[in-house]
């Protein structure tokens, strides 16, 4: 028994230390390993699999709205990352630069992508010439550097894995409206795969992307009340057009600039559903992103036929769709358990004989640690029904959560007070002022996570100074 | 027709100039697009699209067999390289160096991965306790960089996208078990999904990996009788092991290193398809791989009825699981074809008034131009059996090219003749010597492409010194 509680016992309870509580369950849950490498993770086999999932999953989605994948170089030159202005001030400090190659000092220095809009324009620059070309829907998957002081595994790290989306279109609506499309397919997938709700806005003229018009943002509540950012949407306007000369001509032979947006995710969403789903006994993952969805767990292994009959539960399982697994080793049930427990299976099946004696098998839920007795002769329907109701219980629950952490204020000592005692959000109007959202930063930490779709009329003023309200603004402290 | 004839007309001849003709084909076909970044490539939504296949169907074989994908970071510091003295002789005159993060300059180098056995080493250091913890059968899909000076799309690049197999196994009989097994997926994959015949065998010395103890290779030929490398699989013994400590205790409780493979393949296949498969008009993609497998073209498109038609065969074709597509255009039938010749799309599908008519359409044969009338009532099923029908037929082909441009020499004379005059593979035997292989490649440019598994005596001894011969091996020119 020592031996099988060590692994539950091994992790912070997330009441005592959140953040402690997350680092132990990532590596715990084996998603990540450390490496030799300053600020850069290994993504372990149980992690990448769920990354794997995200990937399938939005890349459908995606392709489902005329998106085609590409692949862009990895490398960009000083001279292209310069060329549009508050593009560069937003990311030259915090990028690495290639120097020399082989045993070559290079003639300028290449700078390791840390977002890849530049490479883009470049080559929109060159496949762009009618408005037959248009519109372009570009994407790729692939890892980005930024060279960040302080890292934690999935939330921020050196090196990180997302899909980055690029278009151009001929028109400004139209880029506007994929700009929103595109916020949408990302709200949904949170919503429908992982059972994470979203609040969907946009971004002050502060928090926004170095080079866009305008950025909006899913923003998603963790367990402890703090905010992330889990997905953003940009509308880039003709601005980058202007700054690499990306011009179509249109159906009256006029020179046009175009109009471009770009919109990504990365593996920060992990984060996220770690975060939102997990309780001290480790992960838990919504069925339809778990690489795993179920696990079978022989009891009295060595007891004739047990293990025979759990393989075959595995085969019926399997048959019928699900992801399923077999634990054979030579652990304890009580380890097996924790350990499906800790990687967060959203549900595990047993079987022994007394189970067999009487034609069933032993579901047991890892949300509720509910157990339910199923027939034999019915397993996989039932775990299908489990399977879905673990995914809407999931999503209600975190929706119940949101809810329950959202707070209003009236004003600003009453905001104050919120964010110092209340983890979560908190509904407030503001005059779209940026000297307000950095007294509002620099006296509690909180930031504007979002000026949300849904608007209420809260107050006629903002709160900290009084002028006229514009907006209501989400404000949160964030990852 | 002047328009219509441009696209054609813009590829020069393979037979003319071969180079050439690869460089047209590539651009013309939109793989891939030069970017501002030495030596790097853009691949272009019909190139990715190609890629797309080939990660599907490799990592469905890949995890059929055991193995779990993981992602390492992309840098690797400069003493973690050095550990392994031959690796780093191999490869640290062709890396790029990150020497900057952010303003900073960093105290050690790192290099941008070429290859990453030594993060999965170290990797493997960390998590490797137990013969319990064995094998270990990781792979992960990245892009990797050499600093190669001349480069050529897909074949030659300063980065590339590859995958890299890397595993661990407590006995040196499982890792040579699993050398081999991951050659044989190369292998089938290449047979069977790409239409290209392998010949399967061991790298001489002189060619093997930097750090293993024998490489395995697939090698394919192409149409202009020079040999593309088109997969290798290595077999490290416990070299690697031993540099960085990779040890086990065993079912006695004693420290063992593990025994180490590793495994890829590149973009650089995409390169064999090209030159296997591809003629005058542009490419020719195995139905089994090419993302779009049938384009519907209709004729006289704007009499009535006639788009509404070609788009109810399109959702017929769909609906019977074929990757289609309709050619809705306002470009001239003509155009149409040769695009979709240049792109290589095994069949299209003409649909006009006459056609509709005698309530039929025609399909047209990329590999062989062969026009078919089918009824409509049967399309679908006819589309499948021809699609079927190209993929055996282009593999046919292509053994067929292989068997005629292999050769063999029984004396130097002979040798030196058939490679002057005849591009392909030579069958020679070879005493072993490391002194014959660079007079070869000395005299003739050409080099040891493997020592096949299927063994044939040639002669006795080797035609270049005299000596006892040893083994027979391919020669030939290769890219």
């Amino acid at each position: 028994m020592a031996k099988e509680k060590k692994l539950v016992e091994s992790i912070t309870s997330m009441s005592e230390d959140f953040a402690q509580w997350y680092t132990d369950v990532v590596k715990k849950a084996e998603l990540v390993e450390y490496s030799n490498v300053r600020g850069c993770m290994i993504i372990r086999p149980n992690g990448y699999a769920i990354w794997e999932n995200i990937q399938k999953e939005l890349d459908r989605r995606f392709k489902e709205t005329g998106v085609e994948n590409v692949y862009m170089p990895m490398f960009i030159p000083e001279s292209l990352l310069q060329k549009e202005k508050d593009h560069v001030e937003g990311f030259a400090p915090e990028v690495a630069w290639v120097t020399q190659g082989g045993l070559e000092t290079l003639p300028e220095r290449l700078c390791v992508r840390p977002t890849s809009e530049t490479l883009f324009c470049d080559f929109y620059s060159r496949i762009i010439q009618s408005h037959r070309d248009l519109p372009k829907l570009y994407n790729q998957w692939c890892s980005v550097v930024r060279w960040e002081k302080t890292t934690r595994p999935f939330l921020r790290s050196a090196e990180f894995l997302w899909q980055e989306g690029h278009t151009a279109h001929a028109t400004e609506e139209e880029a506007e409206a994929r700009t929103i499309q595109m916020l949408n397919v990302y709200a949904d997938f949170c919503e429908e795969e992982l059972a994470i709700p979203v609040i969907k806005g946009r971004k002050t003229d502060k928090e926004k992307f170095a080079g866009a018009h305008s950025t909006y943002t899913i923003e998603a509540l963790m367990h402890d009340g703090k905010a992330l950012q889990s997905g953003t949407s940009h509308n880039f306007g003709d601005g980058f057009a202007k700054a690499f000369d990306i011009q179509y001509s249109d159906s009256q032979n006029q020179l046009q600039y175009v109009h471009q947006t770009s919109w990504g995710m990365s593996t920060r969403i992990i984060g996220a559903l770690i975060m939102v789903h997990g309780d001290d006994s480790g992960l838990k993952l919504p069925p339809r992103i778990a690489p795993v969805q179920a696990m079978v767990i022989p009891i009295s292994q060595r007891k004739e036929g047990v293990m025979e009959k759990a393989a075959s539960l595995r085969d019926v399982l399997k048959e019928a769709g699900i992801r399923v697994k077999l634990d054979d080793s030579d652990k304890s049930p009580g380890w097996k358990f924790s350990e499906q427990e800790m990687r967060g299976i959203p549900i595990r099946v047993e079987i022994g004989p007394k189970d067999m004696e009487q034609n069933q098998a032993v579901i047991v839920r890892r949300d509720t640690r509910e157990k339910l007795v199923v027939s034999l002769d019915e397993l996989a329907e039932k775990a299908k029904e489990i399977l879905d109701c673990i995914q809407k219980d999931m999503l209600a629950r975190a929706k119940e959560h949101l809810k329950e952490h959202t707070y209003v204020a009236r004003d600003y000592e009453e905001f104050k007070k919120i964010v110092a005692e209340k983890p979560g959000f908190v509904k407030m109007m503001w005059c779209g002022d940026e000297a307000c959202e950095l007294k509002i930063k620099e006296d509690t930490t909180a930031t504007s996570r979002c000026m949300p779709f849904e608007q209420e009329q809260i107050t006629d003023v903002c709160p900290v100074c009084g002028k006229p309200a514009k907006t209501m603004v989400y404000w949160g402290k964030a990852y």
